[in-house]
């Protein structure tokens, strides 16, 4: 028989293992997400709608994934009634989860561009940017993942950081492609093909910010959401929390 | 000198109160996102750079209320250990409030539109259609809301039904405008601005069925994310838990 001080460890070890795992699932479903904005910028750059229709197809499973996690979270926070760190860790998990599930929507937005644009007919001009920006994004996800795998609040903060320099990249390269429309009215649709997916790829960067500002709320006990990168920075070259 | 059922009385009525509370906090938020929607589409409609700026000052404070009601929900799960459908209902607040949130930056996003709109002069077309999902779209944060308020699923499922309305006339606007842009590429850069706040309108759209949808799960205790309009349809229309 076990006696009561080794059933407390038994039940925490328990857990200890289901925080784990939970943890596990958002990095697993991270992974996935990752790759689907890779494969979504590949299938328009270089055509390829049965790439793109993949894209499309793998959402359901990310959809589900996020049901799945959503549903531990909730019975982790039903029956073990987490406290400071451990429950600040469920909080991040169930708010990543929503932003992932985003990412994943925008990455199959931009595979049905480029099922528009085989149809139609390749775009004049975009794909240098959508390829340079689709790095600088997808480096943010995996960052922001890498981050939240090793409660590394350093690394999330210059996330954070970088998100400024895709918007003002995205700006850039929305402004030479109205220009070039205004130039060629005939490319128009085409062109605003590849807009939509630039601004899908911009918002991914948004949320891959929001999981970032969540793994320094985490590591820190601080919400940095809103607070302007000076301040966040402040928080995160401060102290530590519990 | 209270006894031990007075005691686990006054604490339940005190943890109501706090329920109570949040929940209010969330319905105020509302109310102001609600204005910040009508506000903004009228700004673009009536040129009204005054009223734009209005809006975009206002963001601070939603930005506001949304850390200060996630704070109340960490304090509340925490403390008090929600179980059942009083964890469902923290959850619900946590969640809604994100989308509420991103309402307020689309509602921002729109007041920058106007006031690009009469720095370049107006758009030569697309008002008509700004007023008529504006006010859709407006109509479905409201109902959201009062879905909320009223714990009513029905109404939450009529929210997430009319969804589907927006994204088609959002669609036909769309494709009404891009030909308009091909007759005079010279109105281009007046035009897009039209189509970014439609497309705004729209993700306000998106947000008030995400709410719509967190009502269902509060009211009936089931996730109805992704799982069609159908299938949702015979969850709310099924019976109720707890």
């Amino acid at each position: 028989m076990m006696n009561k001080d080794s059933l407390t460890h038994h039940i925490s070890q328990q857990f200890n293992a289901e925080l784990e795992e939970v943890r596990s699932h958002l990095l697993a479903m991270g992974g996935l997400v990752e790759k689907q904005v890779n494969d979504a910028v590949t299938s328009l750059i270089e055509a390829d709608s049965g790439l793109a229709q993949q894209v499309r197809e793998i959402d359901d499973q990310i959809n589900q994934m996020e049901r799945n996690i959503d549903e531990e979270c909730v019975r982790i926070l039903a029956r073990r009634q987490p406290a400071a760190s451990d429950l600040r860790l469920i909080i991040s998990i169930s708010k990543s989860v929503i932003d992932l599930e985003r990412i994943g929507d925008e990455a199959t937005k931009i595979a049905k561009r480029a099922i528009l644009l085989t149809e139609e007919g390749e775009a004049p001009r975009g794909y240098v940017e959508v390829r340079h920006i689709g790095d600088q994004v997808r480096k943010m996800v995996q960052e922001a993942l890498d981050a939240f795998a090793r409660f590394d609040a350093e690394l999330a903060l210059s996330v954070a950081q970088y998100d400024k320099t895709v918007d003002r990249e995205y700006k850039t390269a929305l402004r030479e492609l109205v220009t070039y429309m205004m130039e060629d009215p005939r490319s128009i649709s085409r062109v605003l093909n590849v807009i939509w997916a630039l601004r899908s790829l911009e918002r991914i960067g948004d949320h891959a910010r929001n999981i970032a500002e969540l793994v320094i709320y985490l590591v820190r006990g601080t919400d940095v959401k809103h607070i302007g990168l000076t301040r966040m920075q402040e928080e995160v070259q401060g102290g530590s929390k519990d």
